[in-house]
């Protein structure tokens, strides 16, 4: 539509020269901005404008504030934008240079101080992403000796915002947020743990030690089984966790108000995805259906999900271990923790498994964080699911605490583990279970009696086996050998490399 | 091991005729059967034996029972394991022939009756699985000729259960389970729905209507446009329930009691998982690792969440439509949903959106199944997570009601829906967000106070635009043309259509 | 209004004699029913009617029934309103004589094969209560020797359900259905249980036990001490399942259509409570705001809530059994539980702890439903919470599980619970963590030496303390006693009992 | 014992002025402290020591800090310890008076900057208890002149933490932080709210208005008799909520390490609790078992439960408001809500229901905290639920969300919302479920039979009426009058007047 070039072009006599002024204002007091609702006083020394002053102001609920890593995503599809809407000659060139330059130190963090808003604030993000036009806006008409609040020559929404909605670009600034927490924290965190635990898996492949079923005395496993099982679990959550990325990998954005494209040309979405895959570096598309992209949160859904699945696997993984560490003298007491510090204010010298209570507790908190995200994303109604803040602050809250925790583990307490090998050994040697061994012999129910009588009798399992008649003494120890009874650990330590590698 | 082969041939000279009797037990009063424990009363007309007996006593907690869906598929893993044992030479031909034929009336669904037992029993499925060696064992004993109870000459445990623990095998019967659930009845249901959606989205493509963001009016859209949103919501989320099926795939069978294979040979694994998948047509495979796939329920869990997936997905649908179905004159009315019941007992003629409010509860329960499937996901502990029968319960439900909702959804809603055209085209021609139109023209701030006085003044659109001076009566109808404000809806069509194919 | 009397002595010539017959309508094949859709076929020994065989058809979603304890309820409820309606002059005598006399049917039971509707309905549960006025309707035209389906001389609508809307009372008897089941099973079940752990924890008062804190030793406790706090915990939550009966107590019946009290005397709602209450002996008002009491489900969602505070406290009970009774060799092994029945179908003579796994389970799956009740209870608009089915159903079906779980673990677990008394000598012998006594002799920082000492050189904790230097021998073994270091636990139990008595 | 106050008298030489020093330490470089695990540097302008260090070390997970509500509740924690301990002789006067006065500045947020350890931590919340002892320690030494981490005279275990432990005091302190929160913050704020509705819901008690259930037109009610409703909702909601404060004002200390109360006298809990009440001015209590207090967070868990609850009826609340007040033109628009803020980037003029959909997200939120707390309230073990960090994490933000946004809502919507009473009126006259009113005299088949008549001719429900022959003109006119169908709007004024007073 040439209306629209027209009006691009109403101000083209401008082009400023942009200096290289350090960030922040010096100014006190306050500075008039306006919107459509009118005008309104703002902090001076602030590059926001009036709708972030006004989201303050109506949404100063709790101390959760949008994160941080949603405005650094933002900052790429501004840029991206920009560079777009040049190229496709929407957008003159000055003023796409001088808001990729302002965009770049959004990405940087540069401009961190300026995004002040809460989660709690308008379902569609739109507060957040105009915070965002306006604080572009005006640090790009200080870097060309402009006045702040005119909006000339870089307009927040007709220029920042050109070609976007926030019901476009707030979801896509949540995948671009999602994707570069995962990829640069979650995931190298958790391939460090799983690395840490494979280590000791093959360091103790051969060690022999009871298995436990029900919390009771079963067969023996090896305690480099026990813990491949624990390095097979993270692996397959972690895949889930990149596979999620597949859905994150689609961008709404080119769908603009309500997923027809508005505004904005026709190949707008599939330009700008590839300019933000080619600014990130991740192979960002095109979302083929905007409206579904818009009106549907299920991507970001499925990624609390895979970050829940890992949450599960680890919470299983942590209670092992402090089970495992219990003791010293009451407990399982197999496994040495390190002592990282004083464990009680009351109780001198008491060590506790802290590493994993922090775990256990941060893979509770994902739980909670899912639920949370699964009801909001239930709750989209036409063309938005309203419930954006809510969900990019819990995925991105269980991504960092999932990541940071997994580091923490693996540094406090998994590389610092040792094994306290007699009670191992005491364990396997006195269990009654390595009657199973008898079974195929002489039948299930000989060999239950025998468990059972050395159970009642309180004496070990080859005393009630010779005396019960079912087995000769020679057949028991040729039989009865925990370490035969372990399968064949190495196979099981080259499938799970072979797990790892895929 | 050679012994074990001895075992086998203990009582190998008894291969009796199979009889073709019909199932059925006609006898009255009780039986004496005996496990490890002693012996206890079963009622006469009944295949189980003492453990199923002990376990009814102690577990009648609810209504709750172990669903059926879990026999069969371990009528399929008893029939497999009776192949493998007796071409690896551990189990007589006879004797396998003879579970094998037992199983197979198990798969039937023809001994349904004889599994009795509820989901609130021990955490490992081991009642369960006795359950089924028992009542096998007794049906064979049956075909024989032989003493109900005798376990002569086939032993529940020594042959049913040889090579298998319920550690392995139960966790193999939920994979099963869910997987014959996921393709015979969730999928194809889904698929339906989607087709029945995607039919109409079709045939909708052109009409334009209102866009909704916030419950607001917004910029327009085409009532195909929204419906392609949902088929690929549909679409997206059962891809997700398909991919939960690779971890689905691998089985535990195999590991018996702790992953190690005690009891069994080393190849076992992989035999019974390539038998199982010849048996049911579905490419099951053998677990790489044992102890992951018997310690944690991950791959369970993970399913649970693509059905929560799907759930999210529909809630968001279903609500969508019954809000656009409301009214009749005092709400949105886009659309004339079926009228199936009468809705009142005291309005007469009240006509309500009940298929959708069906579906909307059904997704809640999916929903809160799996909370319940996470939590117990987390709890498990060293060799075994002993919450099998709650996880195994949950996602057969979840599945079975979104199954059956989809379809009736599909048949009683979906298909009967029909547009109210008038209600459509008033809301879409009076919207003020047609202005959206004018804003790359006249810039966001003019727009913006046009629409405002329009509210203000309860006047058109076009009214307060040719009153603000801002565009002429010829402009202003030569841009704000609903039918030119929603993309490409034919190329909308095209892109779901490719999505689809996927 | 004279006219509804006018209305109501259209048909009062036909006062017919009510003969006994048994339940069962003597007929093959189907019948014609009609409601405001139309005719429709019905099985002839049916007594259902139109909108039943409808929702059969529309809504045959899972295996999930209205439970029964909905419809006995709804007995109650008809039977008052028709006792009322012919107090106030509204129904004549007859008529309503004839409604009680099948109303005292549906509350016995008698008539539960009528009722087969599914959960998966409209959400008000109008079905279910067209269901209840369908099968009163056509029972009482049998018992006068009327024509079935002719609504005559009883209409389910003018006569069964008058002066009455599914929208009050539905929720109406979810209130009555809840209330009974909890003060019936639930209550009695938890009272139970406490009993025999406040028996067990009377017992063992003075058994001097190690004391664990993050699962690591502590200082001791007397085993009495510590199940005093479950017999609290229990106390406690069954204080809320209590209170929750608060708000169900009050009832929605006399709102009518939306609260208003539409088509019904002004006076109703108190008067029929008040029979309400006087027919099954509990104290239930009418609810001072019918807008509320319609307009959401709130005092389900707190009955299930305090059913949830139930399950959290029996988990953490459960949990703390099976690991105490953990073992025999390689576990804490301080509890022997009963042995109710083989643990393994592999580990001849394994014993697991079921019943506190079947517990913990039970318990989840409360917690799952709770969270289902929780998301449904949120989703009322306007004059009506349709998400009545699904709520009634979970919060009966979390009722009845724990009701029956804990019926279950006191018979056969609790009560039959014993002491290892060596084991538990053993571990509070050889603590580490009776250093504590030794803090405010010689403070924390030296007694924490001692500890530290004694776990690295793995000595006894005399030991150490003597090789320290710190404390003499004669001052350690005058403080370190265990017995003189868990404080008074008569009076513990004293204080327990008089919570108890509260 | 006297032993202990031998020890307490230790060091009673040092009575040392206290200076009026400003709080800060002038230092720069670091400091070393010391524990139990040996010396350890802390940066020197802090007067946290050695444990304090290692936490923030071993536990930097994510952003989440241990809320400041914790410390200020610690803040009264050890100044009643201090009071109690000197009045049983166990601490001199000097010690406890230095304590308390440093206590006072914790309480009045003065140190708060001393208190940066991380929510995720061990279990027991004893680094955060001895986080709070260091600081007290060394500025008490500071006041005194003494040398920072010299632990004289005030030593952080043997005398800010005497006759405590973390078990015992950790929890007392979150009980005492989530009371004030309640207090403080939540409940007036829901007061607020509650009386800013009803004080619409009088207003408007006479504005006829059509009801609404499963969306669809209903018969009428009046605007006030639904806002009473909402009133009704929040106050028995915020009724659970102070209920929830009994609980809650069970305090653990005095139980110390196991809950048996060793290294304390046997008064300590009731003195110190009384000393508590007394200075926080709510009736704090000594819990009666302090097993279960300890080993529990049951009346933290219903804490949780109580504010979900409010969160519930929000939700409703806050969906309703958002729908009847949608539009403008496309909507029910019923309401004219506060136009706050600029609604969409894209969409000039557009207006949201901002402060709608905040609350829902907060609810939501509320909700998923919830889930959590229950899951972590499960997971005790022993002696102690070592999840308490999550859960007075998740409950504080629940309470601090739902209060600030409640006073939000309040504030910046309700307050301002308007009737647009044309649409109000049109729909109620438009509604064909005014044929309810016939039903009583004309039977409901036949009501039914008009109403289906009118939709299905478009007609209004008097032409069918009158057309169908079944009612004369003027008996409709007299009887389908709206505001003859809302009962008596006065009375329930009055009925939630009294429900309110309670």
């Amino acid at each position: 539509m040439t209306t629209s070039g027209k009006h691009t072009t109403r101000k083209e006599g401008q082009a400023a020269t942009i200096r290289d002024l350090p960030i922040g204002i010096k100014a006190t007091g306050t500075r008039q901005e306006s919107d459509s609702m009118g005008t309104i006083e703002v902090p001076a020394e602030r590059y926001w404008g009036a709708q972030t002053q006004r989201s303050l102001i109506h949404f100063s609920i709790g101390d959760d504030h949008m994160p941080r890593e949603v405005y650094h995503a933002y900052g790429y599809v501004k840029k991206a934008a920009a560079i777009v809407n040049a190229e496709t000659g929407k957008l003159s060139r000055d003023k796409a240079t001088l808001i990729s330059r302002v965009a770049d130190e959004v990405i940087a963090g540069k401009l961190d101080s300026e995004f002040p808003l809460y989660v709690w604030q308008t379902g569609s993000g739109t507060q957040s992403n105009m915070n965002v036009n306006e604080v572009i806006s005006n640090r790009a008409i200080q870097l060309v000796g402009g006045t702040l609040g005119s909006k000339d020559p870089i307009h927040p929404n007709d220029h920042v915002n050109m070609s976007q909605s926030s019901n476009d670009t707030f979801v896509t600034a949540m995948h671009i947020a999602t994707v570069l927490e995962l990829t640069n924290r979650l995931i190298p965190n958790v391939e460090g743990l799983i690395h840490a635990m494979w280590e000791k898996a093959k360091t103790w492949m051969d060690v022999v030690k009871i298995g436990r079923t029900h919390l009771q005395d079963a067969t023996p496993l090896t305690v480099g089984q026990e813990w491949s099982g624990y390095v097979i679990q993270l692996k397959d959550a972690l895949d889930l966790v990149k596979q999620s990325m597949n859905g994150l990998s689609r961008l709404a954005v080119g769908g603009t108000a309500v997923g027809t494209g508005i505004n904005t040309l026709p190949d707008f979405g599939p330009k700008i995805a590839a300019e933000i895959a080619h600014l990130t570096g991740h192979p960002f598309v095109s979302a083929p259906n905007k409206f579904a992209a818009q009106g549907s949160l299920d991507a970001m859904v499925n990624a609390s999900a895979a970050l829940r699945a890992l949450a599960v696997a680890l919470m299983k993984i942590a209670n092992d271990i402090r089970w495992l560490g219990s003791g010293p003298r009451a407990g399982f007491h197999e496994l040495n923790l390190p002592s990282n510090e004083p464990g009680s204010s009351i109780m001198p010298g008491k060590v506790n498994p802290t590493q994993e209570e922090a775990m256990v507790m941060v893979c509770i908190q994902v739980i909670g964080n899912d639920t949370a995200v699964a009801i909001a994303g239930s709750q989209g109604n036409f063309e938005l699911n309203a419930m954006r803040p809510i969900i990019i602050n819990n995925v991105l809250h269980s991504a960092r605490i999932l990541g940071d925790a997994c580091e923490k583990l693996r540094r406090y307490s998994i590389e610092g583990t040792t094994l306290n090998k007699d009670k191992i050994s005491k364990y396997v040697n006195e269990s009654l279970m390595l009657v199973t061994a008898l079974s195929p012999v002489i039948g299930y129910d000989k060999a239950s009696a025998i468990a059972h009588k050395a159970l009642d009798d309180n004496t070990t399992l080859r005393e009630a086996a010779l005396k019960s008649g079912y087995i000769s003494a020679n057949d028991f120890d040729t039989i009865v050998v925990p370490a035969h009874m372990v399968g064949d650990p190495h196979k099981d330590l080259e499938e799970t490399r072979n797990v790892l590698r895929q």
